[in-house]
């Protein structure tokens, strides 16, 4: 692993800043800067200090306490925090950066203005394009960046083992090497909550790799079921969820000794219903943190990152500084890092915000390792860019242009029409329902049925140059007219997701996001209305979060204009080859009974 | 260090068990033991549940909850909890296992039944006899107990360099080293907070070799001030502390990012000055955990151990749950094993009381990794003792026998009297004040006053044999008529501490000791009146706590009988050579004037 190109910066430690940081504290060495006269918010103590200075060298705090005065020199920068609060910098304890459609440094570069300086990410995406490989670049952008992105080992690619085909697999010993990278921090989420219950071995591997290296093993047990299954899953070794969705989740996961991680995402809002177990309940917070797991670029450009989630936290009913302890001091000790950051305390990461309002939690100054990150919602430092090889850029590999011929769904010889399975998009939820429609048949190709909202989805492979197209009928978006819309965002395998009324445009759609690398376009009559350029795994921009937030809206626009009237009509389009989310799902081999976890044919029947 | 002796049990870890433990926790396999129907004292949301069950495999937590019926088959043990709590093992977070004159065998056998299962101790008195050969010893016999004894590597031996001679010497190469063995946990208390204050390059490469091994450091700051040189201490690395005597000192420790460790242990009584940090001010109380730090045997045997401090806590005000956290979890995430003990919750060790009440705290059943250890206060697993080599029990190396004239103190020629320098012990205070006396002479030696309770003290080198005996005098003790006290437990550097009325008596006590290799006696009039043999590095004895507690009670009533009144005569007695506690004490190289830490004549002057 000598080949990786890694340009990170060097954090220098503790121990090797501890020289420096107890010279400034005695006060025989002056700091390189003070914040004076601030009200220090102490996680540890949970308590607010007025009138308190904070004095940084070498990036980390060397003196925190009512009077730095002894600190400061000729030299030393002193930022007046004049009675704001100063908050440690918050934490994302568990997010995948993919979501956002940006690189590492561009999520960075657009959340840093909102106060996050620490993220634990879970690059499962790229994982199933660029297999190890691909985490390795994420993790060596995110160690590049002057905020904190420490990398998860994603666990589970492919998600559904034998009902899709990822670009690559990971296996533990994938998971083994990566424990030895200097940013992996643990293993991402253990979606495979079945196999773990089950005593699968390669599961539980991973988990013993990563409990081994003395590591945190990310969990995601996505199920209502608290019973035995529950409590084995536990007994696996995961060590927090994010999937728990009410009251009664988050106080079964606690009382387990796992995290309770809530999140509030573009699309989810998880700690509404779950925060009660603190206000209401009374329970210990130590256990419960704040995370985002999915932001879109728009949610990042318009309301926010993790002071979005904290505000959220206060407005349910949390007392602030309990709210700043679920992102702050609870996440850095889950990932046994709170001698590290977390915290105002000395020896930490110098990452401190200024705040004048512990509620509505403006966020008017950032500093991150002892340096200026962002002043009043503008970015002040450069976010380094990873220089990605172009295999990395090159990542859609339909082989031969796709036809509209590519699309047709034969009927059996003579059918004049078909009843057939049709995928059904359910409004505002991520499961589909298993439909069925009579569709007629001409030419012994079956027709849609705009009138009844039936338009044709197809997955186009689009990791190894097969040439598959495998095609299928969905409905719920509301399309009219001829239309198409593609994406290469297409959970969890990544392939590319087609849905359209019309096989022409379909054909052009496809053909258009291998020419640009990946991304998301949307065709109307024969024209391209919009496109979201992926170009890095097909998956992520490394332009701005606002260039890409601005096209995504624009794409979504454009889907309204072809008569799409759903809430989050990207996310389901995106969605629909998640082969773990029952009912009705698409694969690389087919339509996918996600019930039986069997593969089902589209024609149920010829008449 | 391939030729250590180790016989240590494997525990086998989360990793190892998880596939039983999950299939436990399915109901597909039996667990080894359940224990049914009890309160479940849950620490890390802080509540107590009725109606609970414990299934426990391979000396783990499989599952905890509600019902464990479907982890029973025809094997497993069952044991009734019948409404009693289930609390976890408690755990002493800084401890000197030698304290209790014991060896770490005889020490768990003692503690067991008192609810103990993880003890956090620091070897630091072998250390200075045997040096990290000494703490090897202690940490392999640790090793091989039923209950979980962790080793924290000494950090300061000598803890005065310069001011006296040690057996060995503990530098950074032996804490890097240290570092890598299995029981190794941190490093022990930092007692030369000078030496980081002033950035001692040894003293913060200790702590540098611990950090880097991502290992807990052991703080001890044993001063009130809490300006510039208190932050520069935090600021150098120490993570925890346990010599605040106040609630300022608590909060003040806490508020840097420390943890506030408040021992009770047989002469300290530091929980209810600074616990009101909690139940009064109501700080976080995650931070504050309860230690005994130095437990006598006799303590151990009529008193208890962390039972006794946590129902001590208890009776300050705290509330149980929170004082059990204190006792458990917070310890545990404190030294990065919160997922390994602390809590009674799927994949820890099953380290589990059952109590009758939460208050008084009754030790009714322990049971240790899946095993009862203790049932009623009577122990029911053997202990097994290290195979201690020769040398390790043959420290006491004086060299020639002494005679009487070995301890007298040569007056200048032809003085009548002299004016001398005098250690003055002062009841209920580890510090002593510098006295001065008007002292006889007869036939050019000084003589001491009996009727003014000035005796004689001497430091007698024991590690070497070099034969030095170094003289002076000593107020405070009451002794009257001919005696002599000799101690080879002689903090820091263990020498011998002889005091006496009598210089007879004083090379009879002194060269018992060489005789049985280490331990106490107490000469009256000639003959022998009292004697705790402590053979292993001459402090420590293979015997029961019962035994060795008899023996210390008979030697403490043998200083009355000789016209002691003081309070904790013994302890006083073994300090005397401690030469970093103020004003005055004794070292092999002389009189210590521990106000500017230099050495200092017997004599002043003379008439």
């Amino acid at each position: 692993m000598s080949t990786w190109a890694m340009e990170r910066i060097h954090i220098r430690t503790w121990a090797e800043t501890a020289p420096r940081l107890v010279a400034v504290a005695a006060g025989r060495d002056a700091a390189d800067t003070v914040i004076r006269n601030g009200q220090w918010v102490n996680v540890h103590t949970r308590e607010i200090l007025p009138n308190s200075d904070i004095a940084m060298a070498e990036g980390r705090i060397a003196y925190v306490g009512p009077d730095a005065s002894h600190c400061i020199g000729p030299d030393t920068e002193i930022i007046e925090a004049t009675g704001r609060f100063m908050i440690p910098g918050l934490c994302d304890a568990h997010m995948h950066i993919e979501s956002g459609m940006l690189t590492p440094a561009e999520f960075a570069r657009a959340v840093i203005p909102h106060g996050t300086t620490s993220m634990f990410t879970d690059p499962h995406e790229i994982a199933n394009v660029l297999g190890l490989e691909g985490v390795r670049m994420m993790h060596d952008e995110a160690l590049m960046q002057p905020v904190n992105i420490f990398t998860q080992m994603p666990s589970c690619a492919p998600s559904a083992p034998g009902l899709e085909t990822t670009g690559f697999e990971i296996g533990p010993e994938d998971v083994a090497e990566a424990m030895h990278w200097p940013g992996i921090i643990g293993l991402g989420e253990m979606m495979n909550f079945p196999g773990v219950v089950n005593g699968s071995q390669q599961m539980l591997a991973e988990i013993a790799a990563t409990q081994n290296a003395g590591k945190t093993v990310g969990g995601h047990y996505a199920s209502p079921d608290l019973g035995p299954a529950f409590h084995a899953y536990a007994a696996g070794g995961p060590a927090d969820d994010h999937e728990g969705t009410c009251e009664a989740d988050a106080i079964a996961r606690v009382r387990q000794g796992m995290r309770s991680m809530m999140r509030l995402g573009s699309a989810w809002y998880d700690v509404e219903t779950q925060i009660t177990a603190v206000t209401e309940k009374g329970l210990d917070p130590r256990s419960f943190i704040l995370c985002t797991d999915d932001c879109h670029s728009g949610t990042l450009v318009h309301d926010g990152h993790m002071n979005r989630v904290v505000r959220h936290a206060i407005a349910c009913g949390c007392d602030p500084v309990i709210a700043l302890q679920m992102a702050t001091i609870n996440t850095a000790t889950h990932f046994g890092l709170e001698r590290e950051l977390g915290s105002i305390a000395p020896g930490r990461r110098a990452d401190v915000i200024l705040t004048s309002d512990l509620t509505t939690l403006p966020i008017e100054h950032v500093i991150a390792r002892g340096q200026t990150v962002a002043r009043d919602g503008q970015i002040t430092v450069d976010c380094p860019h990873y220089n990605w090889p172009a295999h990395a850029r090159q990542t859609v590999n339909l082989g031969p242009a796709r036809r509209a011929s590519d699309f047709e769904i034969a009927a059996a010889d003579g059918a004049t029409s078909v009843i057939a399975n049709v995928i059904g998009v359910v409004e505002n939820q991520a499961p589909t329902k298993a439909l069925t429609a009579t569709l007629p048949v001409k030419d012994g190709i079956i027709e849609t049925d705009p009138a009844n909202d039936i338009c044709q989805i197809a997955l186009v492979e689009r990791h190894r140059a097969t040439g598959t197209t495998t095609n299928a009928l969905v409905s719920g978006f509301g399309y009219q007219g001829k239309m198409a819309m593609a994406s290469t965002v297409a959970h969890d395998s990544h392939h590319m997701i087609v849905v359209g009324t019309d096989r022409e445009n379909m054909a052009l759609a496809a053909n258009r996001l291998g020419e640009v690398g990946g991304g998301v376009t949307v065709f109307q009559d024969g024209q391209e209305i919009a496109l979201v350029e992926l170009p890095i795994a097909g998956l992520m921009s490394d332009r701005p979060a606002s260039e890409v937030a601005a096209k995504a809206q624009a794409m979504v626009e454009a889907m309204e204009a072809c008569g799409c009237t759903l809430n989050n009509a990207y996310m389901q389009h995106s969605l629909l080859a998640l082969v773990v989310i029952p009912e009705l799902r698409i694969s690389d081999l087919g339509l996918v009974d996600v019930t039986t976890f069997e593969l089902t044919p589209v024609i149920k029947a010829a008449e």
